[in-house]
C-alpha cells in the first residue's frame, strides 16, 4: 500500500488561505461543471438525531483528475454547549487511477469555510455590479466575516453592514471585519434598510423562514443566499426567486431539494422542473447577454462537491510544493 | 482535535479475523435494522469512467452507539493489469457524540470482505437446513473462499463443489479451500449439477447475465446470492426470484436498485412495490414459521452499511483492548 500524505488543519490553514487563488480554482471548478466533465452525484447525508447531528458526503471528479475527493461535514448542533465547534470535516484525497487512498486532510471544516466563501466571491465576480462596493450581510457567524474576506478581494467594499437576530453578535461581527479588513462597517437593528441600501446582500444564516423580502429589492441588486445547504433551510421569501430577473444555482438538481428553489417550488411560485443557467454556466461565459446594473439576481450557494474537489487539489498541490505533511506508511 | 487512531490492514486482519465474533456481530447489525433503530441512508455512488473505476460510500447509525462509520469502497476494475487489487477501502469512525474524528481504519478492503462473509453465514445460519453440509460456490475468487470459510462455521461442510467461467480458477479456488479448511473439494463443469446436488449455493461473481436457472433448484435448497451489488449486475434467473418460497432480501430497499431484485422487477416477474421480509427480520425472529427443510429460499445480499457499523465497531473495540494503533496527534 502507498504512504498516505497527512495534513493537519494547522497546516492546511497556512497553505490554502481565503485569497485569489482559491476564488480562481473554486471557479475552475464551477466552469468543469458547466462544461458537463464532472461526475457529481448526489449528497449522502446521514442523521444522528438523539445527539442533534448530521453528517453530509460530498464528491465529485473532474475527468482527467489525477485524484478524486470524497469530503465527509458532520455538524454537531449540541457541541457549542459542550465547547466544541458545530462543524468539523475530513477529506479523504483518492488516486483517481487506481483508488488508493493517497492523503488525508484533517481539516475540520477549513476547507469547507474556504471554498463555500470562495464561491460566495465567484457569484460576487460574475454577477455584481462592476461598481458595487456596500456589502450588506445577514447572518454574524464564521461565514458572515468569510464571505465578507473573499466578495471584498473582487468587489472592493466601502461599506459593510451586518444583521444579526442578535444586534450584539452582529456588533462583533461588524468590529472584527472593520478590523480585518479595515473597511467602514456598521451593525443594524433594520434588516430592511440595510437590504435596501446595499449593491450586494449577502445571507449566511440557517434561518428556516424568510428573513429578506421580494418588494425590498430592485434592479441592479445581488443578493448571494449561502445559508441553506439542507431540506427545511431557507432565507427568502420565495416570491423573491420569481421576481427576480435571474436566479442562478450553484446546481440546480440541489437547490431543487436543499436550497432556495425549494421553498419556492413548495410555495408554488415556481416550477418544480423550472430551468435556470448555473453558476458554472455564466463562469464559463454562456449567459452573454447578463447586466448587472440592469438586472436583480438571486445566486443560492448550496455547496457542491466540484468545489471540495478543487479546494483539495490546490491543497495538496501547495502541500506538495511545500513539502508539508506527516506520512502515514502502513 | 481529538487525538486519531490509525489502524493498518496488516492489524485489522489480526484483530478481526472471519470468525463466529465477527459473524454474531453483523447478525447483531441485521437485528437492528429490523428493530427500526438504525439510520441507514442510500448508499452514494461516483463513477471514474476513464479509469474504468467507481467508488461506493456507505454509512450507517446504530441508534445510540457511540460512534458511526463512513465507508468509502473504491473499485477499479484494470487495477490487476498493473499489479494491484481491484478493491481499496477505507472506513471513518466519528464520534457520534460529537461528529469528531475518532479513528481511521486503512483496512483496503478487508473489513467489507470479512462483514460480506459474515453476512453469507449470517444467512446460511437462519435460512439453510440444519443437515446442511454441501455446498456449490459459484466464482473463484476472494469472497468464493471467504464464503466458504464464513458458511463452514454455522453449516460444516462435508463438500463443496466450485464453478467459475475459467476452470482453471475453479480449480485453484477447490484447492485452497482442501488446504485451508479440510473439506473434500472439487471443481466441475457442470454448473447445473453441482447446484442440483447442493444444499446451499452461494453466488459470488459481478456477472451481469443469469448462471443460476429456476428449473434447476427445488425445496430444501438455499441460494446466496452475493455478487449483485450495482445496477446491471445479477446472477440468478429472475424466475427464480418469483418462484422461490422465500425471497430474503438484506435491504429490500437496495436489492430493489441493485440486487436480484432488480433483474426480477426489469423482467416483469415481480412488482416494483412487492414486499418481502429482510435477512434482520428472520434474524430478529419475526418470521417463525420458515421451515427451512421444507422451502426454496433466495437470500440476496448487497451489502449494507449497517453491517460496515457493526464490523468497525468490533475492530475498534479490539484495538483498543489490545493497545494496537498508531495514534495522530494534530
Amino acid at each position: 500500500m502507498p504512504d498516505i500524505k497527512i495534513l493537519t488543519e494547522t497546516e492546511l490553514r497556512k497553505l490554502v488561505p481565503l485569497d485569489m487563488s482559491a476564488i480562481d480554482c473554486v471557479e475552475a471548478g464551477f466552469a468543469a461543471l458547466s462544461a458537463g466533465t464532472v461526475e457529481m452525484p448526489p449528497i449522502l447525508s446521514l442523521d444522528v438525531h438523539e445527539n442533534n447531528g448530521e453528517v453530509d458526503v460530498k464528491t465529485a471528479h473532474i475527468q482527467g483528475a489525477e485524484s478524486f475527493t470524497i469530503k465527509m461535514s458532520p455538524g454537531f448542533y449540541d457541541n457549542p454547549k459542550i465547547g466544541l465547534p458545530t462543524t468539523n470535516g475530513i477529506m479523504v484525497v483518492f488516486s483517481a487511477k487506481t483508488g488508493q487512498v493517497e492523503a488525508l486532510l484533517l481539516d475540520n471544516g477549513y476547507l469547507t469555510e474556504t471554498r463555500t466563501a470562495a464561491a460566495g466571491a465567484v457569484a460576487a465576480r460574475h454577477l455584481a455590479r462592476q461598481d458595487a462596493s456596500r456589502l450588506c450581510v445577514v447572518g454574524a457567524g464564521a461565514q458572515a466575516r468569510l464571505q465578507v474576506t473573499a466578495i471584498n478581494q473582487v468587489r472592493p467594499l466601502t461599506h459593510v453592514d451586518v444583521w444579526a437576530r442578535d444586534s450584539e453578535k452582529a456588533e462583533k461581527a461588524a468590529e472584527d471585519i472593520a478590523a480585518m479588513l479595515g473597511i467602514e462597517t456598521s451593525f443594524t437593528h433594520q434588516i430592511e434598510d440595510a437590504v435596501c441600501a446595499a449593491d450586494i446582500i449577502v445571507t449566511t444564516t440557517p434561518a428556516k423562514e424568510p428573513l429578506i423580502f421580494a418588494d425590498w429589492l430592485t434592479t441592479g441588486q445581488l443578493v448571494i443566499a449561502m445559508g441553506s445547504d439542507q431540506e427545511g433551510k431557507f432565507e427568502l421569501e420565495p416570491a423573491l426567486i420569481a421576481r427576480a430577473d435571474y436566479y442562478i444555482p450553484d446546481r440546480l438538481a440541489q437547490t431543487r431539494v436543499l436550497g432556495e428553489a425549494r421553498a419556492a417550488i413548495d410555495a408554488g411560485v415556481i416550477a418544480s422542473d423550472a430551468d435556470f443557467p448555473e453558476l458554472g454556466d455564466v463562469v464559463a461565459g454562456k449567459l452573454p447577454e447578463y447586466d448587472a446594473a440592469d438586472s436583480l439576481t438571486v445566486c443560492d450557494l448550496t455547496g457542491t462537491g466540484v468545489q471540495d474537489a478543487a479546494i483539495a487539489t490546490l491543497a495538496r498541490q501547495r502541500a506538495e510544493a511545500a513539502g508539508r505533511g506527516a506520512t502515514f506508511t502502513s
